[in-house]
């Protein structure tokens, strides 16, 4: 079915707080699966919500706030009390960008946290403020090391990104073959994984999702791409993760923030940005292919698209699942 | 031949005073040159030495040391003022890790620079002295972006270094599909490229090296790797390199550091990263496959392997030009 933009967040929002989140918490909440929605990244979006209930009803929610554990003028290290990444993130990007902006440069780790979402969205907070940021949060070991046939490091997403004199470029991946919200997904609509994806719990190659979830997926960009999921863990383990989280349990989060006026004028760094990003889509495209790309140029044209049309298509048993869990 | 590691230093010593360079500068040159070949990494060895003195002959010398242009307590600009980015980069290091160990956090950018090396040397630098690193290096625009056919960005190494209590764990990459001194070593040979790794200038797929540095390499990593290589840039720009830098020179370089006692004692990080890397050793290969190994593993191996050996191996061409270019 298709509801307008507030519809989304509010239905969201009133989810969260029926599962024991502050109005504040279930804002922030609702912000986040909103603007996936908005990106067209829908396994982030409303769908996801399904999955953050399944795994309060499991746990419990969180008794804690975010707290601040430690801090220096340059960084903060929070303890994210098992609250849900999309807050614990978003406190942690505020943290930085007020630290950055009066320091020049600034990092805030967190701990005890998991679904960390979009990375994106705390770059282009940042971005906004003019500041440039690297982001980075760990996961369970739901991935093989390239060569490995077993789960060492997390889907591990990494962020960059840069404030122009138009919209920010900001780029953002994850360092594994295939998203773990994809993984359940092909699950639950009975749906078979491509091949060369995933291993099962005894180290074959697999193509079903449920023995996927059991094994390890494979890494993203064989030898090289493996690496940088090797330095997200890590990165991880520095905001306090344990070495080898457990089911999606204390993730780890980091973000660096720079103030480019360290190296030059604000403004002069974004407009070359702008110029080196405009150079880029000016490309000669390779034969017979579209015009070419920035990252975060396709996010950004589907959100005023989607703002446009006030519409988020979603499907319907997503709808009555989260309709009934913010009536509970 | 066969040269011991103390006669392949002094050779680059003396082929870097012949060309104007102070022995100070030679010796830093000569110490990144020496240590390429120690782990194996011919390409960036002595055969670099002379793709560099080419350089030199063609450009001069440069006039000026590298200076310091801009500094905070957390940030410093350095000028390269034409210096070879073995030399700039070094300079960037030190500076990096005295600021990060006072402020905690530090990022050095230098612009003016070019061949900036292996950026794991400055990560090996940092992490003997408990620092974490990120490092980047833009160039001259020899790379397409994912589906363009001309070139945008360099080849744009990246690299992040993390302190243990053994060996440190670096993870070093070009975001080329190719690097430029493979293309360079397969002209100087007659050798064709691999297909798929570059474009003629006019935009079509080549193998042949020539044609290639005069078009464009192809990014590494896809849609994905290319959004780093993007990064990359980006991050020279903000040290000053201009938005398209010319042939082999105006690079940018940044380098951060982090103390790990921003958000837990040095000691408790380096083990856990000790841990984390042997978790991943142990892992179970794929199926038929050699022990998994982390990054940098296999160039400390090589480096101890050949310090004891105390020999290197070089070209007879490479040596008689280089002992050629040392008594000019």
């Amino acid at each position: 079915m298709r509801i307008t933009v507030d519809e989304a967040h509010m239905l969201v929002q009133r989810v969260m707080t029926a599962n024991q989140h502050s109005v504040e918490y279930a804002r922030i909440i609702a912000d986040h699966i909103v603007d996936c929605e908005l990106r067209g990244l829908g396994y982030g979006g409303l769908a996801r919500v399904v999955s953050i209930v399944e795994r309060l009803q499991r746990t419990g929610a969180p008794t804690r706030p975010v707290e601040v554990a430690h801090q220096t003028p340059v960084s903060a290290r929070l303890s994210g009390n098992d609250n849900l990444g999309y807050v614990v993130a978003f406190k942690a990007a505020e943290i930085v960008i007020e630290k950055a902006q009066a320091a020049g440069l600034a990092m805030v780790g967190a701990d005890g946290t998991w679904y960390t979402g979009m990375l994106s969205l705390y770059a282009e907070m940042a971005a906004a403020k003019g500041l440039i940021t690297m982001i980075a949060s760990n996961a369970t070991p739901w991935v093989a090391p390239h060569g490995a046939a077993e789960g060492r490091f997390g889907t591990n997403p990494i962020c960059f990104g840069f404030p122009s004199s138009a919209d920010p470029v900001i780029w953002d991946i994850g360092t594994s073959s295939i998203m773990h919200a994809e993984v359940v997904l092909a699950k639950r609509h009975g749906h078979m994984l491509e091949a060369g994806r995933a291993f099962d719990s005894q180290g074959r190659p697999t193509t079903d999702p449920e023995a996927a979830l059991a094994g390890a997926f494979t890494p993203w960009g064989g030898h090289k791409g493996s690496g940088l999921g090797h330095v997200v863990q890590m990165l991880g383990i520095l905001a306090g993760s344990p070495v080898q989280p457990p089911e999606l349990a204390e993730f780890g989060f980091v973000i660096v923030a720079m103030k480019p006026d360290l190296m030059m004028p604000e403004g002069d760094y974004r407009a070359r940005v702008t110029e080196y990003a405009e150079a880029v889509r000016a490309a000669r495209p390779i034969e017979g292919g579209p015009a070419v790309r920035m990252p975060f140029d396709r996010s950004a044209a589907e959100r005023r698209r989607r703002l446009a049309e006030d519409a988020i298509d979603v499907p319907d048993f997503v709808h009555a699942r989260l309709t009934e869990f913010a009536l509970s």
